[in-house]
Order: structure tokens, then C-alpha cells, then sequence
């Protein structure tokens, strides 16, 4: 954040920018620093970097801010709803010392529990003055909610998101943290699944990648492993007889191939029709689909595939250390916005800047691929896939 | 081996100990060297360590005894009775020269195939005089076959077993090659369950390792990980309500839990009671049946469980430097047996010297987990396991 | 790449597509594919992506042009200068498939040899058409040099730039391929550095990093590490007394600390003022200084230094996932760029849009840390350093 | 341990064995087990495994014999001989959960600080009973004046001692803790200077490991990384002259080359002649040596060395899985040995099952590699190194 160094300098005044918040300008604050008391939560599944956010929240708050009372919340929205069965974890400049090396979340991610109402009273009980959401779009619609109904009451509360999604599917923003680490071992587990197809005679190794919505993890991950000879997202429609001519062509070729699927892509394939209890759409298994399909093609020639679905191997893993200054940024932003009074606001890089945005724009949709950029077009291009299979016809 | 020094001793005989082979004595053979031509071969399964033997075998043929004819049979058994669909490729210096670096085998490893009398055929159209069999006990069972119709057509050639299983179940040697690489690579899947089973309430990481009929893999991988509360082999029978019992007091004390079990294990509670084509019992899948009866046991009180099969995963790895150490001696000792005249005789290493064993030994039975042994012992007080789970009773 | 034909050496005109080159335009190109001649060389030291770069050209001249002769050159610009003692390499899509999952350069990297005649007569004899340069400042500044020597001849040549640093100091492009690679190694140093200090009493773990004129790596690495106490860089000048305060004040409240120190930082302590053959300063080693000074002023109450000087461990790494995205994409836009006809430039991204530029004017100098950047502050944050360490003052 | 089991049969007596210990034996002193109290302390430098050790004892400690005070004594003997300056920490299966996951020692390692009588003071003062002294042989031989200060005055303690040495070289015991880490590390290390090595045109890589007085790191890291021209060991004289021969055939050969040596290795030619204050001998600097005389062997015919010092960071890795197994047994063992009430022994593996030793003859000698041996001739025939090097004339 370009204003990065303002906390520093006691006299900057900001009033015109410090209007969305229901606490006062920063400078104000300032006087009452010894006051605050800061809570965190994780919402959703995991992500890499969790532990990272908390950490760099907290390191902030207390090196910068001189906050002591910091909490992390246990059981994502479920703490903050009922804390008394989810008790929260005090956090110590101490105590997140470490965590950054290992994956997870110390103060526990979970989905679900949210109750604007209960929450607004827990806040005002427990003293929480400033609270930072981390979690996916629904994550920061409810911050939203939560904001309102905060305002509703005048209740002194800063409420700031940082999004999260493994899939990189949050509009806006240039990235979500934990998204490069997610690449990279999905890229991994990618060449593992290229020495098994190689290390046999016409064999098919496929890793099931997330992306329910958008196929960001197997785009980039196929692009960084660089071995794959076929990659399929969500926002791509392709025939299965033009992907099992790619099949035969590339097996003639080279005797192996490897294939990326992101979890949403092929569903015209594999439809359920079906919902689940809060409407959701239940997915086909597009990797099981295409193991079988390509296990029952291959069979009279003599292939095989090998399946690999990596799907917690990749969400639990340590976070790299180029993402993890990525989490740091956006901590200390995060808390910086915090502290100077905004609330109901994310915080995200855009352009490579970080900026904070109201969260209710952050849950109006999903990012996409676009099958006509470059970083698609790139993707197709290492994995030498025919035109029908490009997204561009 | 004791004997490392002696092929470059040329004065010693080696009569009474050569007297298997059909080859003449080593001494014999040096004379002869020239029209020595090798070939080696990967049966079965993916396994860490196969490039390892393969380059080691080469590496030590080429420089110790200046062999430059060395065929890397492709496709496993397959490669020798049908060379024409299965080609072999030319093994040198300088293509094995990295391979070490990478898993999988570049000779491709393949199942079936087997025909003594058409291999017999193709080892004489070829001119192989010197054989590597690299492969579980069905294939130095089939070694063995091949080794007494090789003698029955006083056929000039050795061949040398190096028994391959990633389950280390092979009798009498002391482990196998490879082994020691997966449960490395299978504590780490273990570390990711821990991660996803302590970010969540209640939560409970299942990692099913390889083992139908031995645990090693998992009873080491649960002690060399060392975060796990449940170890589960095909060599000790268990009740599901002892699990479940000592899950929920695992649960009760930490709040997360993680458990290891082998594929092998509980098949009294999987039993499909079917066989497969050949005459092999197809296994139930243990590790779906732990996922879908806890789910069920923790649902009520908000428990869930995180399921990782990561068998493609770990196969595929490259080899761990203390693991290359012991292809190294094997491949090195296999070729220095094989050279010697010896023929249908397996090399490992018994009590960590590397000694050779008439290949129909191998093929005996498979090595397993004795219940009372201190390493099993050992694993279930890593684990906190009760007496009720421990096979002691 | 979006930015085709945008950023552009001004003298050159573009027509249709690609009118700008000394060869024709792209439309016309495309007819003679077939006399399409390449050559990538890689000068200086070693980088991460050295390999990435070189498959990535010649997979996308191979797929995308269907050009089959690509020269890879051998020792830098001495094998253009003096192509008989270091012969060229062939490269095929077959022998660069695998290369980029390893560090180092299968061409070879070397300095100095550079000769703007003899290469043009070179490049003319051999035939080559596409030339792709991949180095550092100064290797650009020559290819400045050698396209004016060939515009000069009229030769019919595209030579195109792909800037290289580790130390990150490549002015106008946002970062260079290999930097984040070499972070994260750093990173991993780090952490090595504060297991031994923090395993002794009053233990300091200091890491020399590269970096002469830019602290890029030292900033990064140690936001990364997010572990370290002090980090000093060129481009912040500190007094020893506040370093050796900082320390102090540091084991008081820690009991250990980790520092990070870019090999140019501090010159005004060590300084040699020496120059060595070709005019550059002679750096005083900050490391070791720093190591005595320390030792020597903690010898008095117990403590004592670990000293890590990484430097060869951190250019010889594999280049990790998303830093090989990079390469891919650079390599892809050289390519283009070359094919189009355009010469005497450079690519790399610029606000994450691959241009673009005029060789010429990459050498103009070198990037730095801005002291106020949020960047630096951020990472003295990180580090918890006080002000007169911070380059603010 | 065969005797893995007997603590939990208390019926078996353990009288002729039971002899050394000033406790009775196991059977009666669970009577009393409420009233010990254990300690752990570690000594000398790094090595990895230090925290699996201190690990393993209290959960061995807290969870098979319900003991609940344990000490973790800091820095080395220096806590136990001046408590107040070096106060203990408390272990508790809580705050050791992780700690076998990062390298270093949680409870500090450090040299010197022995003073029997103070200790066996500070022993009878803080009520400790049982003591673990995990330590080179240094460490071991004071433990065995300890244990004699201790009988003197019938002071019930067990003093049982874990060898440590990353160097491998403590006699009668099959191997140390950590070694196979430090192999692994090292071969790591290895690699990049292949990298390095083979990115240049004669390029020599060197990497100096460790090994005062027995090569057994780099002889086993060489074999392991598979890819060393040159390994050189303290148990093996070379002449120079045969070196540069060596090196020049190999480039001649293969165009680079790495050498491994130990830094103990080549001291004939490096000897400083002098001693340190406690009367060790100040060892030359054989890889800095190497280095600067091969520069100046290859300058004219244009090669040059990249020179390694890994030292470090080979000591603070995280201990591999296959090793930490090792750690689990041997502290186990320890355990079982101290509540027996053995004292004045030290555990190890001798042809693979955990035994114990009277801790004077541990201190009787190094370990050495012997130049006949197959490990050393595998290295040699894995080197491709002359008969020159090879230690045998």
C-alpha cells in the first residue's frame, strides 16, 4: 500500500478517506491505541499462507501498533457466533513466531456459523474493536453483512477482509495469497504423474486439480510443470472425441502423455443435475470420468492411466516464500487499513498495488481464465493442444 | 559383498561357490569379456530406485569390466518375449548418466509377459549372455523358471535377480531397494494429513499406504512422521469399535487425530470375497471404508475426515541419496555375481552384507510384520496406541 | 504478447504486422520459414531459468514457426566469436524436453569473448537468422553492438534480448527470470542460519547474499524468511555503532539473531579501493567483516556468529514453478519478437505485460531498492529495525 | 532393544545385567516413579536429530512411565554445572510436539562447561534422577567421570548417554544419529556443484564436508550423489600430482568434474603445526587449498573451481524420515536403559539392534573408514578414480 508509511507520522490527517469507517481517522485513534483489541478469523477450507496472515496481522498490530489484545477466533464464523464452545487463542508476538513455516491454520479454518446479530454481540462482549476477516467471496459477503448490521448498531468496529482462494477466483484483485503455492505443487505432483505415464508403455497420467469455477490452478500449473499435453478448465468446452484424438495423436508422438483437469471443466460431461443442502450445484467427477473413458479406449492398445487427485497434499503445504511476502503485504495493509479506521473493506493487489475495495464488490462473482489470453493461449502452446481443443473456436 | 576386491584378482577361482552357473568360473570369463552382452530389465510395478539399478548396473559393466554391449529390455517380461513390439534400447555411459536424479524407470516396467521358452529363443537371437532381472517375487520366480529352461538348453547365461518391492516384503533380505524412499515420501503425505486434520475441529487425516500383505510401509512411515494416533497393518487384526474408541479418546485429548493404515489392513471388514483373472483376491478398499464409517461416528459431534491415497505419489519420487547408496551395492554386486558365472541367484543384503540367494527362495513367501517385534512395538507407543490395538492380544 | 509492436526501436518502421525488422515482415517470413536459421546463447554467470529460457525457445520456434535448425552456443559469446573451439549444440524439441527441471545451463554460461566482427562474420557463415541473447546488462549493451555491426553489413539477422540478473537490477522491467527462484533459496539459507543461531546461546546466524549494487535478493530473501533482524544492502548506508546497538538490543530481548547482508552493503566499511582488470571496483567482503566484528564484540559475554556464504548453492537451483511461468513466457515473446522481424531489443514484462525495449537502453544503467520504497520499510518492519538502520534518516 | 518389552512385564528380574546402575532394578523402581525426575541435555555442536532425541525421551518419558517432571537442561554442561546462569527449561509432551519437524535443538547445544562435582551438586539439589547426555565423545567420556563422581558419592542418578557425532565416527556403534541426513544434505549440495561444474567450460566443482578424522560424510555423500570425480578422505593419503592428473584426465573426458573432500582430508599438505588452546590441532584448510591449486593448475587452459563450504547448512537441516526412526529407537532405548536403572552406559545399534555400552569405551577412539573396505572401494569404483587415489597401494 503506497501509504505504507503514513502510520508513522502522527500528524497526517484522513478525513476525506476515512469516512467509510465507523471509528474515527487514524490520528484520533492513535490516542486510544492502548484500547484496541483485535480479532482474526480464517473462514472456509484451507489455503497455503493462513498462518502467514495471522502472523503478519499480529506482528503489525503489535510491533507497529503496540496492540496486546489480539485474538485469533477458532472455527472460522463459528467462534465469533458462539465463542463459548470455540473458545478464541490469545496471539503473542511470541506465539506466531514460527507458524509461518507450516501449513494450516493455527486458530483453525471451518465454514459455515455465521449469524450477523450473534456475532455483533460476541464483538461488543468480548471488546473486539477491530477484526479481520480472511476467507472466500462468501466469507466477504458476510463481512459485508456484518458490517452493516455493525453500523446498524454503532457498534466501534473496524472490519476488514483479506479474500482467499486457492483457485484465484476472486474478482478485482491481481491474486490471491496462496495461489503461486498451489501452483507449485500442483506442478509437483504433475511431474509425478509424468514419470509414472513415461515409466510405461502407453500411459496416461491425470491430476485432478481444483477449480470448481475457473481453471486458474491447472492453467498455470500445466504452464509451470510444462510436461502436460493437455489441460482442461471449466471456462473451456471441448468435445470428448477431440480430446481423445489428442490422446492418440500424443501417444503416437511420444508414447505417454500427462493430462491437467481442473475439478470444474468437462461438467456437460458429467453432470449430476443434482444440488446440495444450500443449492450448490454437485459437480460431476470429471477426473474419474476421464480415467475411465480413456482407461476403456486404451485398453484394446495396450495403455493405461494413472490417476492422481492431490486435492489435500496441496492445500496443506507450507507456503513458498515469494507468496509468503505477498501474505506479509497484504498483513500489514490489511492492518494499516484497519487502524486508520476503514471498515468494510478487502484488501488485495491490484496492478501490483495493494488497495482496499468495499467487500461487497469482492462477492459479486468469480474471476475467470479468458480463453482468449495470452495466459491461455501460452498454456495451449506448451501443451502443443490442436486448435479444437483451445478455447478459441 | 565381501568379495568386491576380487574381480580384480584374476588368479582366484572360484569353483566351488560357481558351480550354479552355466557360465564357467569368473576367471574364464575374463578371457571372454569381449563377447560378454548384458541386458537388465524392470518388472512389475513403479518403484523409487529403478533408474538407480539401471545406471548402476551399467555404470559398473562399463567401467569394471569394459562391457560396451548393454541392452535396456523395454516393457518388462514383455520386452524379452517380443523384442520387435517392445524394442530394446542401448544403455551407455553417458544415457544412464542422470537418470538417478529422476524416478520411474527409463526402460519402462511392466507387468506379464513372461514365456521361458520365447525368451530363451530372443536371449540367443540376441547374443545375451549376462541378464538383470529387476523385479518383485513373481518375477524371480519366473527368474528362476527361466534360469532351468536357460540350463536345460545349456544356454550361456547368467541371470541375476535384484528383488524389487516397495512393500519390503520379500523374505530373508534384510529390506528392499526403495523402500526407504517411499516412507520418506509417505511421512510427508502423513505431515500434509496432520495440517489438514489440525486446521479444522475434530478433524481426522486418513492416509492409505501401500501393503496388502505387509505394513512396513506404514508401520515406518508412522514412526518416522511421528504426529500419528493410529497405525493400522494387514498383520493385526483390530475391532472397529476399538478404533472407534480410540478415536473418540484421541479426539478427547487433542481435538485432531491422524492415521496411517496400509491397504492391506481390516480386509475382515472389506472382504469383497471376489478374485481377479488370475487367481488374486481383489482387496476392499480399507481406507474408503475408514473414511465413510467415521464420517458417520463424527458427524454428530462435528468431526469430519480428510482421506489421502497417495500411492502414484510416493511410487514416483526419486530416490532418497541413502537409498541410491544401497542400489548402488546391489546393482554393483549384481554385476559382480552375474560376471563371476553365477546364474539364478538373487543379491540384497542379509544382517547389511550384500549376499546372493537361489532366486526360488525368494519367491517363498512374503515377509511380514511379526505383531511382537520391537519395531512394531515401537510404532504403536509412537502412536499412544492402546493394548487392544497393538496385536499383543 | 499484448504490447506487439508498442514499444520499439524508433528508427524502425512497422508495416502490416511486422515490417520493423532487418528481415522482412512476419506475412512474408512465414514463406520462408524453412531458411529460418536460430541460435540462443547464454552469457555471464549462472542464473536460475538459464535452462527454461532455452527449452522455451526452442519449443516454441520448433512448434509455433516450424523452424528445425536451432543452434544452442556453447561458453557465451566466445562461441560466436569462436565457433570451432566451442562448437554449437543442435537443439531438438527431443534433447530440451527435460531440461528445465534442472538448474544450470546445458549450453553453458560464460563471460567475456565478445568480438562484434568476428560473430557477424560468424553468424553470416553460419547461417543464422534469429539470434536470441540472454545475459546481463553488459551482454546487452554488446548486442546493442552487434545489431548496429550487422545493420551496418546489412545482415539479415533478428537479435533479441532476454535480460538476465539474479541480483534482480535490471533497470525498466519489473523483475528478472530467476530472481524469485534465487529468493527462495535465499529464504531456505536464511532459515538454516537461524536454526544455528538459535540452537546457542547468544548465537548470530549472518547470510551473505548476492547482490553489488542492488539489495534486492537480501530485501526479499529476508521478507521471505520473515526470521531475520537485520538486513543491509548498498543502498543503505549505516553507521557500525547502530548495527552493533541493534545486535545488542536484539540478543537482550531474543537471545539469537539471523542477519542477511547483500555482498555490496557496507562498502563504505570494507572498501579495497582496488578495480580489477576490466575497471571494476574490487569489493571488500562485508560478510567476513561483519563475522569478525561480531565475534569479536560478542566474545565478551558468550555469543558468537555462524557465517553462510551461499552464493553458488543459490545460482545452481532448478528454477521453481512460478518463476519457470516466467521463463516460458519470455522465451514465447522473444520468439515472436524475433520472428517478427524486430532486432536490437529486449523483452520482459513491464507492469506484468511483456514489451519490448531498445537493448540500448537496458544498459543504462542499474535498478535499485528505493529506501522509501514499501518494499524496503516493509522489510524493515519485517525485521524490526530501528530508524537509523531504516535508510530513512 | 530385544528388551523392548520387559518394562512392561515387571515380573522379570534384571539382576546380572542390572548391576551397573545405583538404582535397583526396573521392577522396584516403579514403586518410586513418581518421585523422577529426568534430564536431558545436548552437547557440542549441531547435528540433526538433536530435537527427535530430546523428543523421543520425554514422550517415551511422559507416556510409558507416567514420569511428568523432565528437565531440558540449556547449553550443554554449562546448565548443568551453573543452572542459575543457564536456567532448564520443562519438556512436556506438549511443548516437544513438533520439535522433530525443524533442525537445531530446542534446549541449545553447546562445548565445554563440564565440572563434575558442581554438577553431581546441582543433580543432588534439583532432584534429578535420571540424565541423558547426548554428545560426541567427549560428551560421553565425562559422562563416564560423572558417573564415577556420582557412585563416589552414591547419588542416585542414571547417567545414560546418547552418542552424537555428524561425522559418523564414534567406534562400536553401527552408525550416529543425523549422519544420514548430513549424507543426504550433503549429496544435495553435491549436486549443485555439478551444476555449477557442468555449466562452464572446465569447470571443477569442490565441496568441502565434514570429517576432521574420518571421511565417512564425504565417502558416503559422494556414492550418494553418484555424479563426484574425486572424493578424498583423512583415512587416505593422495600426492597431489596423481590429483591434477586426475583432474586432467577427467576433464579431458568429460569437459567438468566435482570433487568431494573431507576436511580432514589432505592435511600433509595443509598442516599448520599448530595447536588450539586445549591442544587440538589446528587443522589447514584442504578445500581452500584445493581450490587455489587447481585455479591456478587450470588457468591456462581456461577452467576454473566453484568452491563449496556447506558446513552449516548441512548441520541445521530437519532430520529425514529414515533417520528420525533412528532417533525414536535410540532415545526409546535410552529410556528403557535409564528406568532400569543402568547408568554410566551409552546406547547405540550394533549389527542393527540397540544395545548399550559402558560410556568410557566410547571415548576409546574415532571410528575410521577403512581404505579396503567395499564402502570405500564402491566409492572409488563410483568415482571412476585411478588406482593412485584409491588407497589401496
Amino acid at each position: 500500500m503506497i501509504a505504507i508509511g503514513i502510520p508513522r507520522s502522527p500528524e497526517i490527517e484522513l478525513k476525506a478517506e476515512g469516512s467509510y469507517g465507523s471509528l474515527p481517522c487514524w490520528a484520533c485513534l492513535l490516542l486510544e491505541l492502548r484500547t484496541v483489541k483485535a480479532a482474526v478469523v480464517t473462514c472456509g477450507g484451507l489455503c497455503p499462507g493462513l498462518n502467514s496472515i495471522i502472523r503478519g496481522v499480529t506482528k503489525c498490530l503489535w510491533h507497529e501498533y503496540g496492540v496486546r489484545e489480539i485474538l485469533g477466533i477458532t472455527a472460522g464464523y463459528n467462534g465469533l457466533s458462539d465463542p463459548d464452545s470455540h473458545p478464541p487463542i490469545k496471539l503473542t508476538e511470541e506465539n506466531v513466531r514460527d507458524i509461518h513455516m507450516k501449513g494450516g491454520s493455527i486458530i483453525k479454518a471451518a465454514r459455515g456459523g455465521f449469524d450477523a446479530e450473534k456475532i455483533c454481540d460476541n464483538l461488543q462482549r468480548l471488546g473486539i474493536t477491530v477484526l479481520f476477516l480472511v476467507g472466500g467471496d462468501g466469507t466477504q459477503f458476510a463481512g459485508h453483512l456484518l458490517y452493516e448490521a455493525a453500523r446498524k448498531r454503532r457498534l466501534d468496529v473496524s472490519i476488514v477482509g483479506i479474500p482467499k482462494s486457492i483457485d484465484n477466483d476472486v474478482v478485482l484483485f491481481d491474486r490471491t495469497f496462496g495461489f503461486e503455492t498451489a501452483v507449485a505443487k500442483a506442478s509437483e505432483v504433475i511431474r509425478n504423474a509424468l514419470v509414472e505415464a513415461s515409466s510405461c508403455d502407453r500411459g496416461v497420467g491425470i491430476v485432478k486439480l481444483m477449480g470448481r469455477d475457473s481453471g486458474f490452478v491447472a492453467m498455470h500449473a500445466a504452464t509451470a510443470a510444462d510436461v502436460v499435453d493437455l489441460c482442461m478448465i471449466p471456462e473451456v468446452n471441448v468435445k470428448m472425441k477431440d480430446v481423445l484424438e489428442h490422446v492418440d495423436a500424443t501417444l503416437a508422438r511420444k508414447k505417454y502423455m500427462v493430462i491437467a483437469v481442473a475439478e470444474g471443466a468437462g461438467q456437460e460431461h458429467v453432470s449430476t443435475g443434482k444440488k446440495d443442502d444450500t443449492g450448490h450445484t454437485i459437480y460431476g467427477d470429471i477426473g474419474v470420468f476421464l480415467k475411465d473413458t480413456l482407461n476403456k479406449h486404451l485398453k484394446p492398445s495396450g495403455g493405461r492411466t494413472f490417476y492422481i487427485d492431490p486435492s489435500y497434499i496441496i492445500r496443506s503445504v507450507p507456503i513458498t516464500p515469494n507468496d509468503h511476502i505477498y501474505c506479509v503485504r497484504l498483513a500489514n495493509d490489511a492492518v494499516h487499513t484497519a487502524m486508520r479506521g476503514y471498515t468494510g473493506v478487502c484488501v488485495g493487489a491490484m496492478h501490483n498495488i495493494v488497495c482496499m475495495l468495499p467487500s461487497r464488490l469482492i462477492a459479486t462473482g468469480k474471476k475467470k481464465v479468458r480463453p482468449h489470453s495470452s495466459s491461455w493461449q501460452g498454456c495451449v502452446q506448451t501443451c502443443n493442444m490442436p486448435a479444437a481443443l483451445s478455447g478459441l473456436f
